[in-house]
């Protein structure tokens, strides 16, 4: 039984929850190691207090189940069965009647959830998403040696596009060949949406690479990541085209100030909340408070957005182990926007940064 | 009021539904034009009987909403106001007690259900899904005309995979290159993930990319589409590398067969599960019924899997407009796999590919 496992039978033991039934891709992978996408099929994980786990999937990915380590139980069914009449079946073998089901509230569907109600009418649903987000924070060995591989192609995806900046390339041109150089080194996915914009879209948060060409003057604003293994990073660089401006250089030294003042917090016992203001009273400071309107930054692991939120109202304390991401930004529509992101860890003696690309303003 | 909206209302009023609630990205933009990625924020749409619809966004995607074309009402919420009690004060002003609440059964989280079953505790949860799929069907002259783009897109992609082929090239380097020519034409997002396959791995439908090498006499698999304007393009193409076997040919000709077969059963009134069949009962009399393991297509628009499935048993009856793909494909472990795979919509006279790359055996 793999340790993870055995933490959430021992927290459904202490809560008497008759058993925890998780079945979103990313809580399935964390606890089995088994990657999947299932669609619209059912494949999930049911967790006991005492007796050993079931996995439930179609047929045909019962062999990347096993293949990926799982060596418990498996239920596994054809299109033309119902895979809900199996669970219970199986269920009601070893819990015959059950009180308290933990699931995934906020990720699992209406339909499912009323199909475990179904099954034992008595039972009161509670959430077992808090106890795998309080897991999944704190990061072990093997899974740091991933991120730190994921973030090292982060870096190597903006080199890629601060070295292809030329007059006339547009931002779809740079963004196409970043994802062109990560893919034949075989990163099958972005870990989101891949982002390269130009100019005064650098200030705009929903701006979407298009087809406009790279100026002179222009902030040129990299937003980026890989899914290595099934873990992802994530990494903002901006730099300047040709020539920059007197206010450009503000607006980038007060970023870069502010991230390292909020890295400067980075350390075991930290309220998270005091890293969003460790950057948020530098930038208030230098008068562009007005320009900073989202948080500090957020979990990265299994997800590109986790557990914890980095926001200033956040009271939770910094654990060794967690990994998240840095990333103030100003963003004035009339100039652009600048936003400086890393993924750090937190050591025993501080934190290290895993993106390691430089962070001095680069003018190309 | 567009006619969507109209029709989802007079549905509600000829059901007895007090309000409908829909909060999918694919049927928020089906219903509003309106194509957000919210994340975990709230994005909805209220949809009543006779009162006028009102979308819920978060404060900073109000310009979005309103600039894809919503005329009606728009709740907007900051970080710190909690959207559910703003909804529930608008909706109660409007119905102050509701028995029968449409929602998307399967879509919608358990968390979010409950909190339209907390405002009104005696109501009835029913299903909206199956109206929106219905409606969503048949496709619009402008839906079409986007949809042919798309798949002009995806033709232009397996074009550039089957040019890129060359001894030592691996699957990752033609995926990329793919993928790179498509986003330098402004194409952001795929609408799935590209699939370049090679030699026996072809016959894995879980069949991952990677660094293999392509070798002569290797069955060349692609399966691909893009998102263009909100919309999904889908094709499959095989080809053989340097030289095909006698049995590759046989394979190859008996898909192709088939799928010729599929194909001229789609006409108006035509029982889905029929095409499905014209397929499956062509390859299992060439001997390679039990290599056809899966559905002949799906439907195919705002989503790259919709409504219908076309499967076997599908007794629905085909209409003009519906839009959807025929993919039959045989997989023998020892050989490699072949799947022909185009996009079609029903017209008057019978269908029309929107696809048209060749599908004669390419021996590259």
């Amino acid at each position: 039984m793999n340790k993870r496992l055995t933490r959430v039978m021992d927290w459904l033991a202490e809560k008497n929850v008759d058993f925890a039934f998780v079945q979103t891709k990313a809580n399935v992978f964390y606890l089995s190691q088994f990657y999947t996408e299932p669609h619209e099929r059912l494949v999930g994980i049911v967790i006991f207090p005492t007796e050993e786990p079931i996995l439930i999937c179609p047929n045909m990915e019962k062999p990347q189940a096993k293949a990926a380590g799982w060596e418990h139980e498996i239920i596994s069914y054809s299109d033309s069965e119902n895979p809900w009449d199996l669970l219970e079946k199986r269920i009601k073998g070893l819990v015959p009647t059950a009180s308290v089901i933990a699931i995934e509230k906020e990720h699992i569907s209406y339909t499912r959830a009323t199909a475990l109600l179904n099954m034992f009418p008595q039972g009161q649903l509670v959430s077992v998403e808090e106890k795998l987000y309080s897991l999944r924070l704190i990061k072990e060995p093997s899974e740091l040696e991933i991120l730190k591989q994921a973030a090292k192609l982060a870096d190597f995806g903006v080199e890629v596009g601060v070295h292809a900046l030329k007059s006339g390339k547009t931002e779809m041109d740079v963004l196409a060949l970043i994802e062109y150089e990560l893919k034949r080194k075989g990163i099958r996915e972005m870990s989101f949406s891949t982002m390269v914009l130009t100019g005064r879209k650098t200030a705009d948060p929903h701006g979407n690479p298009g087809l406009t060409e790279i100026t002179g003057g222009d902030f040129v604003l990299f937003d980026l990541g890989v899914v290595l293994d099934g873990y992802c990073s994530d990494i903002t660089r901006t730099v300047v085209f040709q020539e920059a401006s007197e206010k450009q250089q503000e607006i980038y030294e007060t970023v870069l100030g502010a991230q390292l003042q909020a890295l400067a917090a980075c350390k075991i016992g930290t309220r998270i909340g005091d890293i969003d203001l460790a950057a948020r009273n530098y930038i208030t400071n230098a008068g562009f408070g007005e320009y900073f309107p989202h948080r500090i930054g957020h979990g990265l692991g299994i997800e590109v957005h986790e557990f914890p939120s980095m926001s200033e109202n956040n009271n939770d304390l910094l654990q060794e182990g967690a990994v998240f991401t840095v990333e103030p930004g100003i963003y004035v529509p009339s100039i652009g926007g600048v936003r400086i992101e890393d993924d750090i860890v937190i050591t025993k003696d501080g934190f290290e940064s895993l993106t390691k690309y430089p962070k001095d303003l680069i003018i190309v």
